[in-house]
Parts: structure tokens; sequence; C-alpha cells
């Protein structure tokens, strides 16, 4: 069974989503067989590398809060943090583009690291005092903490294009999913769950696909439509064809 | 939608398959919307990698047959593969190990160069004089004609491990949905087709998989056990706690 998550390190219901998910996931008795598979996802997908400012500064300013507003809802989602034991610096985080890190979450992927390498970056960018966004040797720091080879994740900060075409790939697959917003997961392609629900929503939604799993149906050139068999190769060799 | 096909670089038929499969998707209506994933299966997953003889005599010696009834089967797989087009040497081929090249081919996923490398690796085992196994430079020369950069693909190749654990999580995956052979094309997840089918056939299970795609079913924490869409981070902002 394969559960995909689309998310954004700038997310702060993601991190603690991830979180409710994981709480979950830990109690659902056949997590053996579960993958999970994390995708790419930007709240702020025009935004320049260089352009970084304080959370509070950019929700004042592109959503028209005032900062008690802001200053509340930080406070807010950092109590819902503090309840599944994330840490979370209410104040003074910043807001930034994300776009380096989904990449480097891609590298991470093709190394099994991918998992790892998400918790480091949300636990940089919510709870850490060093700002992630602007500051690349804190990406190598994280990745190479991660377990990936300094020289590789280097080389994928130095070319914008590496990872980039799969970034845009997830994200057009979240559009095609109906996905407007995040946390967004979905289990084996066939149940949906949209934001950070609480563990028992998605210990519901492991338990219902986990319970609709169904056989492959077989599509082939036998009398009744099915696969006949003929024409593979296995542990026996290769059929001989009929000609 | 999505289409992965497990094969071997060293079975016939899938070499044959890919090919018929390919007629059918190029003349699928939305075959825009089709992904197609490669994924590891290894005919002869115990060999080691210097053991390479010749197929004839791995016919011979492996299943029994004679050297004419091992001759008259390539003989007849030679003229299948010509049927699509394809160059297929029928005597003087060898078996011998994947392994490497199937980690390779998990390497050129991650750059987007899998289905160019899986190209360029069949026809260097069923239609070029060299054998492909027993000599890592062709190998280097493969990979690099398909654009992965020398130096990655040797650091694959000097590493065991590099990409093993992603072939064995393919063969598990393989064994898990019921294939015993290959080529064997799962589609969506939901129907498989085994074998060098006929190109109608993938067609038929193309547009069966297409037509039967299915919206997300949501699973949430409103009244109605739909997702009721708070708690996450869109393009207006992050909904704010209600406590």
């Amino acid at each position: 069974m394969r559960v995909e998550i689309w998310s954004d390190i700038a997310c702060p219901w993601c991190y603690v989503g991830k979180a409710r998910f994981e709480k979950a996931l830990r109690e659902f008795p056949h997590r053996d067989e579960v993958e999970v598979v994390h995708r790419s996802f930007e709240l702020d997908p025009g935004r320049a590398k260089d352009d970084v400012q304080p959370v509070i500064t950019m929700l004042t300013e592109k959503y028209g809060m005032s900062p008690a507003q802001a200053e509340a809802g930080e406070d807010n989602l950092g109590a819902q943090a503090a309840a599944e034991g994330l840490d979370y610096r209410t104040r003074g985080r910043d807001h930034g583009s994300t776009f380096d890190m989904h990449r480097l979450l891609h590298l991470a992927k093709e190394h099994g690291r991918q998992e790892r390498l998400l918790d480091l970056l949300y636990r940089a960018n919510f709870a850490d005092e060093r700002s992630v966004f602007d500051d690349d040797e804190r990406l190598v720091e994280l990745a190479v903490a991660a377990g990936l080879a300094e020289e590789g994740v280097r080389a994928v900060l130095a070319d914008p294009r590496a990872y980039a075409d799969e970034v845009r790939a997830d994200e057009r697959e979240a559009a095609q999913l109906g996905a407007n917003g995040v946390p967004f997961f979905v289990l084996d392609r066939t149940y949906g769950v949209s934001g950070a629900q609480p563990a028992e929503v998605f210990a519901r939604a492991l338990a219902q696909a986990y319970g609709e799993r169904t056989p492959l149906r077989p599509v082939g050139s036998a009398a009744d439509g099915s696969t006949d068999g003929a024409d593979a190769c296995g542990p026996d060799g290769c059929a001989v064809p009929q000609r």
C-alpha cells in the first residue's frame, strides 16, 4: 500500500499533519506494508530565492492581517505543534522559496533519505533560530546530516534544473488530483485526506484503503479476455513463439 | 495515469513486448497523460557477475534443450523481434547477471534517462556483437550515451549497494502483485497485462484503465466523513486553528 503526501516545508500544517499521520501509522497493524512517498508542493512557487522575509511581515503584507492577528495565528499553530510533541518557534521565523529544498528532497528520495531530510528541514524551519531559506551552506549541512553525499548536494544546488522537472511534475499531479492546499494525503490513489486531520482520521483512511485493496484485473488475449501467460520469460525460461 | 513495466534486460519477450506496448501507446489518444515507469525484475537473480555464458549453452544446460531446439527458439524470437522492427542477433548472444544494469536504470530514472538507457541496453544485449554482461566499460559507455554523468555511473558500478535496495524492492513488489514472469505491465495498479501481448491488448488495457480512473474518495472529520478542508495551507494562507 502506498501513501503519497504532498507538502511544503513552509507549511505549518504539513509539519503538524505529518506527526498526526505518523501517529496513526505507528499504530496501524499493517504498517510494514505501507510505503510513504513525499511529494512537492510550493505554497509560494513564484518567490525568488533571495526574497526572504519574516513570516509575520509576509502575513501582514500578503494577507492583510494585523501584526496581532498574525502573531495570534503563530501562537495557535505553535500550540498545535506542541500538542504533537513538536518544537515551534512562534516569533522570528522566516518565509521564502522552498524550491531548492524540494529539489534536494527528490535527490534524497533516490538515496532512501527523503524522510530524514524532510524531518530535518521541518525542524530547521519551524524550530531553529537560523533561517533556512537564503543559506545554501545550511542546506548542505542538513542534507549531509540526512546522509547524502556533500558533492551530490552541492551539484544539485548549483544546477537549478536538477530535479526541477520532478518538483513541477509533483505539483501538476497535485492539481490533477484536486489538491489546492497542503498537506494532502493520497492512499493507493483511491482515498484522499486533505489537511492535518486528527490521527483518528488517518487511522480510518489507512484501514479503509487497506481493506479495499483489490487484486489486479488481468487483460489479455485469451478467449475470456484474461492473460494467457504466453510470450513471457520466467524462472523456467522463455515461452517459445508459436508461429 | 501510470503504467509500470517490470522487465529484465536478458528477457527477449520484454524487448519485444516493450515495442508492442509502445505501438499501442503511440496510438492512444490520452498518451500525454500516461507516465511510464520501468521496474526491475531479474530472471536469474542468483547469477554472479563473472558467470557469463552463451545463451545457447545456458538453454541446453539449464533447461535441458538440445542445441537445435535452443537455436530454433532463438530463430523464432528473432522473427518476432523483426516483426516489431527490432534487430535481434540469433547466434552468439550471451547470458549473465543483469543486476548492475538494473542498478544503473534506477540511477537513470532519477535523471529522467531511464527509458533511453533501457532501449540502449536492450539493443546492446540483443542486437550488438559485443557481450554486455562482463564489461563495465561498456555499461559506462551506454549510460553516458543515455545522458548520464560518467562519474555518477562509475560510482554506482563501484558500490554494489548503490540502488541495490531499489532493485530488490521492485522485485518484491512484482511478487506481491502476482508476477512470476516478465514483461509484466501494471496500469494504475488496477489492471495487469502479463507477457508480450499484441498491441491490441495493450490498447484495450490502456482504454479500460483510462475509462475507469476514479476521483479520489475523501476521508475526513466532517460529519459526513468527508474532508472539511480545515487545518491546511493554500494559496490564501494557512487556516487558523480553532481551539
